[in-house]
C-alpha cells in the first residue's frame, strides 16, 4: 500500500486531463485511482485511446489503466474534472451527490452562488462556501471549482493590489496560448503567423469571475468585489502560457513601488503556502524591461507562479503591468490539484 | 521622357527603403531617380547590395541603380527618407535647406513644433505649417513626418471618433509584427512561439504623438488633442500588420452605434481621397466576430486601409474595439508616398 | 451577356473550394455558372455559409449565390471538383456521365488507367486518354485529374530533367505547409513550433502519381516512367507553400551545369504558353544561395511558376536541388483552372 | 569543500555558453571554477552581463561570479570552449598547452587528423587520439571537439546501423531549429511562417564528420569510414531540437526489422553508460507513425538522447528513417559535458 489518496480523473483523454494525469503521476500525497472518459474510450487501456502530447512520458503503469465510464461510484473521494461543458453538469452533480469532492475545469458551475471559485492564495477562505452547498443540495460531497484560465493568472497577480489598495478600474488585454483552447482546437491555418482578436465568452468569464475570486466571504456566501473590468482577447501563436497587458485603478492612490511591494510580500495563507503544489512566492516579479515572456517564465514555480513584470504608471489610471500565467497548470489542472491539497490539509479529505 | 516626378529614397536598402522602392516602381506620378545609402553602399549597383525581401521582383532598371551618397544635390524635388535615427537628422536637414521636400518616416523630427506629422486623411491642413518652418529654419525645402508605424493605423482609426465626439481617455495594447524592427531586427530566438511585452520607445511614442496628429492648427501652430493614453507594446511572431485593442472615452457620450456610424462614414477631405494612393474608404469596418486579422485583412486598400473590427461597448469608457494596419505601407513607405502625393496635388511640387 | 464560359465548382466552401472561386473571379474566359456544396450547405446563398479565407474579398455577386446540391445538371460544362475524397467518386462520374469535363483535384481517380493525371506543361498530350475513356465507360464528359499538391510542384521541376537525362532515381524530402490539409486541417497545438514528421499516404501519392504524370503515351495508354523514388513527407509552421529537397540520378549523367540549362530553357508546349494561367516561364530557377523561400518566393507567375534553387552536385546520384511550389494554385486550384483552359483550347469545350 | 572538480566556460555569455553554465548548476561531478568571455565583458558580474536565455534561473551565485578574460591560468582542467570560431583556435590551444583538457564546441579543430571527435557513445575509444596529439604538439593539455549539432544526432543514430550493416550511402535533409544559429542568429523577418532552405557550411559538415565520428582508429589514427553522404540542410522555425530525415544503404542488406533491433540494442561502452549525463539508452526508438517531433520528443534522457522513428524500407536504398536531437545539449553543450565526465572517469582527470 502506497498510503496514497486515490483520486478521480475524468476526461481524461483530453489537453486538461492529460495534464491531470501528469501532475499526479509521482505526487507526493495522491494517486490516480481511475480515469474516466466518454463512453467511445471506456473499457479500453488509457495508454491506447489517449493521444499523449505531454513532454513527459506517459507512465506504463498509468497507461496499462483501463478507462472507466464517468459515472460514481469510482475509486477515490477527490474527483478532478476536465469533462467538456456540455456534458460536465450531470456528471459532476452525481459524484458530488455520491459524496465525492469535484474540482472542476469546467465553467459550468462557476458563478452559482454556493460553488466556491478558487486561487488559493487568494481566497481560500471561500471554500467554506460547500457547507451550504451541501446542505441546500443535500449531498454528501461537494463541487469546486477552478476559474477560467487567463481569469487564474490575472486575478492572482490582482489578490494582493485589491487587498492592498482595492481594484476599482481595470483595463486588460490578453495574448492567450493555444492549449487553451484544448485539442484540436484552433486550426493551425487561423494562427500560423496570425492573430485571432476574439476568443469565445472569454471576456465575459474574465470580467464576471475575477470579481467572485476577490470578493468577500460575509454570512456564508460571496459579495463580489466591484470593481469594473473591460477586457479584450486574443489568441497568438504560442503553445503555453497567457500574456495579459493591465492598466488598473485603485480606490487608494498608489503608485509603482507600492504596487511592487504588495506583490513581492504577497503569500497565501499558511494552510496553503505549505502545499506540495503551492509556489513560493506565488507571484515573482521580474524587473527586466523585457520580461515575462512565455517562453522563458513559463515554468517558474513549476507552472504555478505567476510572473508580473513591467509594473510602472500608468497615464490614466494608477499602474500598468505585464502578467504571465502557465494556462494549463495555474490555469487549469495544477491549480485544481492544489486546491485538492487544501481539502486534504483542512482535514476534509482524509489521508489513506 | 516619362513625364513623372523624379523622387529620391534615402536609405534605399533597409525594410521601408525597399518599401518605398517597391511601391514607387511603376507608380502613376513618381519615378525613382535616385538611391542613397550609407557610404558603404555607395557607389555599387542597387541590385547588388540590396538583400532584397519584398515578395515583388525587384525591377532590374532599377536593381542596375548605382547607389548615391546621403548629400544633395540628387536628382528629385521629393526625398523620402527611411534612414535610421541615429544619423537622419543632419541629412534629412541638408536636403530641406537645398530645397527639397522631405517625407520622412524617422523619428528625429516628429515632434518638433513646425514639423506636421500627418496621416492624410486626418490632418491635411497640417501640412501648412511648412510655411513657418520654412521661414524660421530659412529653408526652400522642408521636412514632414509621418508618424511611428503603430501610431498611424491607431490615429487614423482616432480621427472620425474624435471628430465626432472627442476623444478623452484611451488605453490600447498592441500586438506588433516583427517587420516594424527592421532587417535584422528581432531575433528569432525571442519570438518564435513567444510574445515579448516590451517595444523601446514605442509607448511614449503612441501617446505623444497621437495627441499632435489629432491636434487642432491654430494661429500656424498645431495645439495637440488633449486625451490621455495608456499604451502596452507587445511584439509577436507576425511578418506584417500591427493589431491594437483599444479601450476610448469620448467627451460626448456615444455607443458603438454611433462609433460604428462614424467609422464607416468617414473621408478624408477631397484633396486627399483623390490620390492614387489614399484608399477607399479609408477605414473598412468589419463586422464579423473574429476579425481583422492581420493574415486576412493586411492588404486592405493596397495595405493603406485600416481595418477596424469588434466595436462594442466598453464596461469603462465609451466603447472598446480592434484595429489593424499595415505597418510598412500606411505605417511607413505608403504613407509617405500618399504624403508625397498630396504636395503634388497642392501644386507644392510641380509635375514634369 | 458577358460571353464568359460558365463553370461549376463543387466542394466550394472548402479551402480548395474557396481558392477556385478567388481565382474565377474576374477570370478572362471562365465565369461561376454555380456554386455547389454538401446538402448542410445547399440552399443558402454562398456569402452566408463559407468562412471565407481568402485574402482577396469575395465579390458580393458570387456571395449572393445559392448554393446548389452537388449533381448534375447545374449549368456548365467544366466542373471543378474541390470535393473530399470520400463522396468525390460518384459524384464526379455522375456530372462526367451527364456530359461535363470534371477536373478534379480530389485523388479518387488520378492512378486510374484512363484518367490523365495532368501537369499541362509536361503532359498535355496524355489529354488525349480521355477519348477511351469515354468509350469505355459510355460518357459523353470525361474526368481530368490534378495531381496531389507536393507532386505538382515536383514533377513539373523534373519534366526537363526526365526530358533531357531520363531520371532514374530520386529522393526527397518535403517541408509542407498547412492550407495542404485544409480547413481545420493541422491543429495549431501541432504545429506552431514543431515539425510533424509524416503526411498519411503523401509519399505513396509522390512515388506513384510522378511516374504517371512523367510516362510516355503509347497506344492510348500511358506508360509511367520507370524511375524510383524514395519520399519522406514533413509539415511545418508555413501557411502556403511546399519545399523539396531533392537528390536525382538520371540515365544520363548530367551536372548542374546541364540541369540548369534544362531548367531554364524548359517550355510547355505552344497550346499550353498561351493559355491565361500559364507562367512564363512554367520554372523559374534562382541563383541566390538561400532560395527559394516559401514565404518570399510562393507568387512568382501568380502562384504558377515552380522555384528551383540550389542546383548543385550530388555527391551519390547526379544532382541536388530545391524545389518549391504554391500548393493551393500550382497544386491544386490554378492548375485545374489551366487544365480546363486546355480544354477550351483545343476545342473541345465552345466558348460562349 | 564541495569535492566537485572546477571547470572553466569559455564563451560564457552565449546560446551554448549559457546552457553549459545551466547544466554545470548543481552537476554531480562538476563546479564552474571560472567563466570567459571576451575582453568587453571580463571583469563585470555574469549575472550583469548576460543575457540569460536559459528557462532555468541563473543561480545567484553564479550570476556573482567575475568574468575572466580568455586566458590560462583559469581555476579548472577542463574547459568548455563555446567561443566564435574566428576567435577559438589560438584560445583553445593555448589552454591546452597550459595543460588543460578542452573540450570544445567550435569547428576550428575538429577535422584535426590528431583531434577526437566525439560521441561517447559511439567512439569513447578516439579518445586516445589525444596522446599523439601531446606528443606531436609537446602539449600537456588537449584537444577534444565535439561534433556539429546536426552531425551529432544523425552520427549517434548510424552509429548502430554502420555497426551491424556498413553504412554506404546516406541521403539526410535536416530541418533545423533556429538556437543552432545562436544568438541574435537567425533574424525572425526570415524564419516566421518561412523555410530557409541553406544553412551555411552545415550540408559540408555533416558529410565529412559523421565520416570521422564513425571512423575506425587504426595506427593511432582514425580511418574515416568510406560511406558516402548526400545532404540538404534547412532551417525552420523550431526553437529547439533538429531533425533529420534519413535514406540509408548498407554493405550487407538489412530491412527495417534489424535495423529496428539495432537501434534499439544500442549501448555504448561500460564506461560510457555510467556517466551522469549519458541517457539509457541513447537512442530511443518510437513507433508511433507521427514521432519524432520536437515539441514533444526534444527532452527524452534529459535532451540526451536521440529519438529516431519511421523506420521503414527504402525503395532506393534499404531504410528510411526520421531522427531528432537536441541540439544544443546532445548537439553541443550536453555532450560536451558528457566527454568531460569520460575524461574524469577514465582518470585522466583527477577527482578533488
Amino acid at each position: 500500500m502506497s498510503g496514497k489518496i486515490p483520486v478521480v480523473v475524468l476526461g481524461a483523454t483530453g489537453t486538461v486531463g492529460q495534464k491531470f494525469v501528469s501532475l499526479l503521476t509521482d505526487h507526493s500525497w495522491f494517486e490516480v485511482g481511475a480515469l474516466a472518459a466518454s463512453s467511445a474510450s471506456a473499457g479500453r487501456p488509457y495508454g491506447e485511446v489517449v493521444r499523449w502530447r505531454e513532454r513527459s512520458e506517459l507512465s506504463p503503469k498509468i497507461g496499462a489503466m483501463v478507462i472507466q465510464p464517468c459515472a460514481p461510484p469510482l475509486p477515490g473521494a477527490i474527483v478532478f474534472s476536465a469533462l467538456d461543458a456540455e456534458v460536465a453538469g450531470p456528471i459532476e452533480q452525481e459524484f458530488a451527490r455520491a459524496g465525492a469532492y469535484v474540482v472542476t475545469n469546467t465553467r459550468t458551475h462557476r458563478m452559482e452562488a454556493d460553488v466556491p471559485l478558487l486561487i488559493p492564495e487568494a481566497n481560500a477562505d471561500h471554500v467554506t462556501l460547500i457547507e451550504s452547498q451541501r446542505r441546500a443540495r443535500g449531498w454528501k460531497g461537494a463541487i469546486l471549482a477552478n476559474p477560467n484560465c487567463s481569469t487564474a493568472a490575472l486575478a492572482l497577480a490582482l489578490a494582493p493590489l485589491h487587498r492592498s489598495f482595492g481594484v476599482e478600474r481595470l483595463f486588460v488585454s490578453s495574448m492567450q496560448a493555444v492549449s487553451g483552447a484544448g485539442y484540436p482546437g484552433v486550426p493551425s491555418l487561423d494562427i500560423v503567423g496570425n492573430v485571432i482578436p476574439h476568443i469565445g465568452g472569454e471576456e465575459e468569464k474574465i470580467e464576471r469571475e475575477s470579481r467572485k475570486i476577490l470578493g468577500e466571504l460575509s454570512n456564508g456566501a460571496v459579495e463580489p468585489a466591484k470593481f469594473a473590468v473591460s477586457a479584450h482577447t486574443n489568441r497568438v501563436a504560442v503553445v503555453d502560457g497567457h500574456m495579459l497587458t493591465v492598466s488598473v485603478g485603485f480606490g487608494r492612490r498608489a503608485g509603482p513601488d507600492e504596487a511592487l511591494e504588495a506583490l513581492r510580500s504577497f503569500r497565501g495563507p499558511p494552510c496553503v503556502t505549505e502545499l506540495p503544489s503551492s509556489p513560493n512566492p506565488p507571484i515573482e516579479v521580474d524587473g527586466r524591461a523585457d520580461r515575462p515572456q512565455p517562453r522563458l517564465d513559463l515554468d517558474r514555480g513549476r507552472g504555478m507562479a505567476v510572473t508580473v513584470g513591467r509594473v510602472r504608471a500608468c497615464p490614466i489610471l494608477d499602474i500598468r503591468m505585464v502578467v504571465l500565467g502557465h494556462n494549463t497548470v495555474r490555469g487549469a489542472a495544477g491549480q485544481a490539484v492544489q486546491i485538492a491539497e487544501l481539502l486534504v490539509a483542512e482535514g476534509r479529505v482524509r489521508r489513506g
